[in-house]
């Protein structure tokens, strides 16, 4: 019943977490979900006083985006200068995308598949960057080749030889970049025949996604999976471009086999030959990244690949990738002006631009207003304070409500809300002016007014009321806010352009949060190498509750595509933030404790989670959508069928065993 | 005593390899070592008639490249065009390699380590891209500045602020980029102490490589290793440049957690949270590659992180980094001639150029002329087949030699072998016209002569002579080859220049091997997806053993640096490799069965070793040299301490225990 609360946001993971971090529990939310780090889940029902919400379906928030017509695509988002010669040192003249009434008269060589055939007459030859109608020849002297393209079933992969002519007048298809011509084929080939398909390729899409992930290599001839994977990949390369030759960042490869950070149970093991010693997977480059800088690199990043075991999450994958960045002699300023000329620079030419400098807002601020560390900025409904005037309602559990330290009563005004009809217990405003709620019996026509006022309401506008703890009271409607965007684009309202993209930086985040099992304890709201922010440095010393942190995280649209910080370089301070504050054991970081001794820079960085970044681009429905071979959301390969069982003896030179679990064994086994 | 038979090209890893292949039993020589594939180590004493050979040393074989003056190299090897600002969004103005005479007048911003201070004077700034010299001011009023720059220690990191000066008339240092300026400081501060350093830096170097290795980011901020990590991105970048921009391939992400090959011992295995099922970390993505193509990408490659897990071996790494090529509708000539383009694009500007195309010679070529199949084309001293002469002579065990099939009598001539005295055993020619051999007694005059003119010798050439098998005839003196250009080096004669580059194709290799412990079984010579040689498609039906192959490799210098395959596309006859020639159980890749079946177009692809070949371009004694974290030759971060124990909580989830060797257990935890 609350885990429609948490969108698809509020489940995104962060990009930026030591590879080796201090023990910390991971709290966890009733719903079962384990929480990351500090930044908690904050239960809508555990709020004394929160009225007019119903569970609701979580429906899709993303709409996906209308992409360029099949052979229009994939020259977008190339370096503006430079041409791509696809057909270098292979045999073919031209891909099924390039032939246009310019190439009229050419003889033509086209490598593809068989997308369609008809009646032996012509068919429809597509590769990754179009598709072209051929010709199938009539004449006696070329049966053979006509018993050859029309026998071979639909994806088989043939060559054609060919001379481009001009579609007969009528018959062009301005719907396709290819339709003003056709290739009159005289010699063929089938390099390869397709046999039958265990679906209808068109039906494909419409399969279970289990289906499409078994025969993934299917599902990556469609187009959509081409253009998320082309897209990705020139991205990324203009990034590197911006990264590496603009601004002199080095790109090194940092280990991904090292060492178990203590406590960090989400990190994957991997048995060496040394009896009893692991490897594991790292989280992040994080400590590399930063004894890179102690190295003197200057500029670091790395299209780094990352691990983090969570067990069944939805839309998460178990390895996943990160634009990773560091930087000495740099400030909070350096990093973000270099991530927003970063973003412009490799932003895809077909969406619509990005403009800088990004907004910035701080973590209090997001929070009072969106209820959340990543507001989707893209529309309003923002939260708003009416303690001041629910006081004066006197209203006996309303004022309980407040007698609470950071008691409060905040509302969300829901423009047209009513279209939607499942705020039944909401205070709406009625054509007739009054006010129609449960709570209308508490309020006198002079409140009804003020209220109005006081949030802006207009006619068929709804509002959300809700009272209790200030964060959870934020919380709790920002869980709403976004639910009822949901709801109201269900019923077909626009408020959320898709092909609009609001980036929007947040800022001055607590550096330390009270441990949830015990909070008299603290522990890092993102991780202990986080500077203090400068203003707040002596806090440090009297109360570490109120110093804010030098983290920054970089939302888009409502979701956390990146985050990072300054970094503490001077060890005197790491050590008395990890034994002092954290009251953690600093020998497990002692590498790092002494390196920082040795002449390390002032430093900072920044990761962003490419996957994401990637889907939101593209209007994916799921980062599933923009990786080549990915897991399923229990952590499988259903198309090679990983993880599998292993023999005893291939066990043996790692020196372990498996402990079956006794009653479970001969299940999973069966 | 044979280890020095093997030099360090014989121990390089093989770059392609499937992630899932057939079981294979690797062989193991006497020497300890396993054998990669079917590419298996001769050993010279098994000949039946092999002499004037003594173990010798082996010595590095491999020299240092003059470098660049330090400051003067990170901007060659940089795309042509375009100038990279190492200074955007910091404080500095420049770095402290920058500044000329040309800056003279300028107030600048420096920020760097202390390189040396002298006497409260001046002081030498360092960062990545040079040094430059400040003067500390002297007068009263910058007393405080005086202070703080002289009791800063050195590696302490600082900023200065001051005014670009000519130096003094006759205190130029033209050996430095900066060498004609100096920063007069006006305000300085220092960021970061260094504490007092385990040695003194000047002498690090010096220093075992185990100590280099537990403070790498001391050793980072060296010259050679900011060259050769700045170097491998610069090139790396230029490949991605040719191959991206200009070639239309799609940088696609393969998954490092995948599935067990069966047989394949050298994968490391990660636990799953299901009980008893692991992932395995691929040895090289040629599934996904090849199912890649299946899906249409047309051309793929990936800077791919691969893994295999051999124990210990010296310069070798448990993780590796492979430039990764697939292409579809390719052969193998397109696949050369895109290598040889690709090199030729990323190659550094300050090394001598390459030219292609680069020679070719098929394996038997090599082995016969070379007694490998990475031959290092640098210098001669070819194999000479001498069997007809030596079945002339009448010497019984030579001619008992010659009587076994392949029976064979090879030398190998090596010019000016007597500045070396240690080849106490060979066959010498004489200032006054003789040889001088043990063999000697059997050989007349006019034999000699006619041995003489069959080498071509000349005065002081050494002739080494082997009988026996072919192959491992021509094995033992290609490893003598190497040996005696070793010594030949050490003894002062220059053979292989280290500024020059000789990359060589070897192909035709066989497709199959017999199985070295069972000769009546075959075993694929690289991999069982390798297409049969066009020309021997029928043999596979009647002579397998006589099948080349339509792989190649790429040697560097005597080191493959690359190694790839056309690939089989039908299933059909994928299915015959598998199952009537391997005897393999096909089930296991049923996928890529299937995935065969369905319209897979015909392809192929190389893998190029990055680690490899960027430590052949810098000259670098290792690859770690060209990693910025590598692991020790057992395989651990002697930096983080990696691998480490883990408790029996962490290992719960993954269901797995430890299975400590009893006797070992205790010893190994003290």
């Amino acid at each position: 019943m609350t885990e429609p609360l948490l969108g698809a946001a509020a489940r995104q993971a962060p990009f930026e977490s030591p590879s080796r971090e201090p023990p910390r529990r991971r709290g966890t939310a009733p719903g079962g979900h384990v929480c990351r780090g500090r930044k908690r889940r904050v239960e809508a029902f555990s709020c004394p006083f929160l009225f007019l919400f119903r569970g609701v379906e979580a429906s899709p928030r993303r709409r996906l985006i209308p992409l360029p017509v099949w052979g229009g695509a994939w020259h977008t988002g190339a370096p503006r200068s430079e041409r791509r010669d696809f057909s270098s040192f292979v045999a073919r003249t031209n891909t099924c995308g390039e032939l246009r009434s310019a190439h009229v008269g050419q003889k033509v060589t086209l490598y593809g598949w068989i997308q369609y055939q008809r009646q032996g007459l012509f068919l429809v030859l597509r590769d990754f960057q179009g598709l072209t109608q051929i010709i199938i020849p009539q004449d006696e002297a070329r049966s053979h080749v006509k018993e050859l393209l029309s026998s071979a079933p639909v994806e088989s992969v043939v060559r054609v030889t060919g001379v481009v002519s001009l579609r007969p007048p009528g018959q062009e298809n301005p719907k396709m970049p290819t339709g003003d011509i056709e290739v009159k084929v005289e010699t063929a080939e089938v390099l390869n025949s397709c046999k039958k398909l265990p679906f209808e390729i068109k039906d494909f899409i419409k399969k279970s996604e289990a289906l499409r992930m078994q025969y993934r290599y299917l599902d990556l001839r469609s187009f959509q999976l081409q253009y998320n994977l082309r897209l990705r990949s020139q991205i990324v390369m203009r990034m590197r471009e911006y990264l590496c030759n603009l601004h002199g960042f080095v790109d090194v490869e940092t280990p991904t086999l090292f060492k178990r950070t203590p406590g960090g149970a989400k990190e994957f093991l991997v048995p060496s030959r040394e009896a009893g010693k692991f490897y594991s997977l790292p989280q992040s480059p994080q400590q590399f990244k930063q004894l890179l800088m102690v190295g003197g690199l200057d500029r670091y990043f790395q299209v780094a690949r990352c691990y983090r075991d969570e067990g069944s999450r939805p839309d998460r994958q178990p390895e996943f990738t990160q634009i990773d960045i560091e930087m000495s002699f740099v400030d909070q300023n350096g990093i973000q002006r270099l991530i927003e000329g970063l973003l412009q620079y490799s932003w895809p030419e077909d969406r619509s631009p990005v403009t800088t400098p990004f907004p910035s807002m701080t973590y209090e601020e997001a929070l009072a207003d969106y209820g959340t560390d990543k507001p989707d900025t893209r529309f309003g409904m923002k939260i708003v304070d009416i303690s001041d005037f629910s006081q004066r309602l006197g209203i006996h559990f309303v004022q309980n409500a407040l007698s609470y330290p950071h008691g409060t009563v905040k509302a969300i005004c829901i423009p047209q809300g009513m279209v939607s009809d499942i705020f039944t217990y909401s205070v709406r405003f009625m054509p007739d002016g009054s006010l129609k709620s449960l709570l209308t019996k508490f309020l006198g026509q002079e409140q009804q007014s003020e209220l109005i006022q006081e949030l802006k309401m207009q006619v068929d506008d709804v509002v959300l009321l809700a009272a209790g703890e200030h964060k959870r009271v934020c919380s709790a409607l920002g869980s709403l806010r976004l639910e009822s965007a949901d709801l109201l684009e269900a019923a077909g309202l626009v408020l959320r352009d898709p092909a609009v993209f609001h980036f929007l930086w947040v800022v001055d985040f607590p550096l330390f949060l009270p441990k949830e099992d015990n909070p008299t304890e603290l522990e890092s709201a993102h991780h202990p190498f986080t500077a203090p922010h400068p203003s707040d440095t002596s806090l440090l010393y009297s109360d570490p509750t109120k110093v804010r942190s030098q983290h920054y995280d970089l939302v888009l649209n409502g979701s956390e595509v990146g985050g990072g910080s300054i970094r503490i370089h001077n060890a005197e301070l790491q050590r008395f933030v990890l034994e002092k504050v954290l009251k953690e054991d600093s020998e497990v970081l002692s590498h790092l404790l002494d390196a920082l001794e040795f002449g390390a820079p002032p430093h900072g960085g920044i990761a962003l989670g490419l996957d994401r970044l990637i889907s939101l681009i593209v209007g994916a429905q799921s980062i599933r959508d923009v990786i080549a071979f990915p897991k399923s959301f229990r952590g499988r390969d259903l198309m090679g069928n990983a993880p599998d069982y292993v023999t005893a003896e291939e066990l043996e030179p790692y020196h372990i065993q498996v402990s079956w679990p006794v009653a479970e064994a001969e299940a999973k086994k069966n």
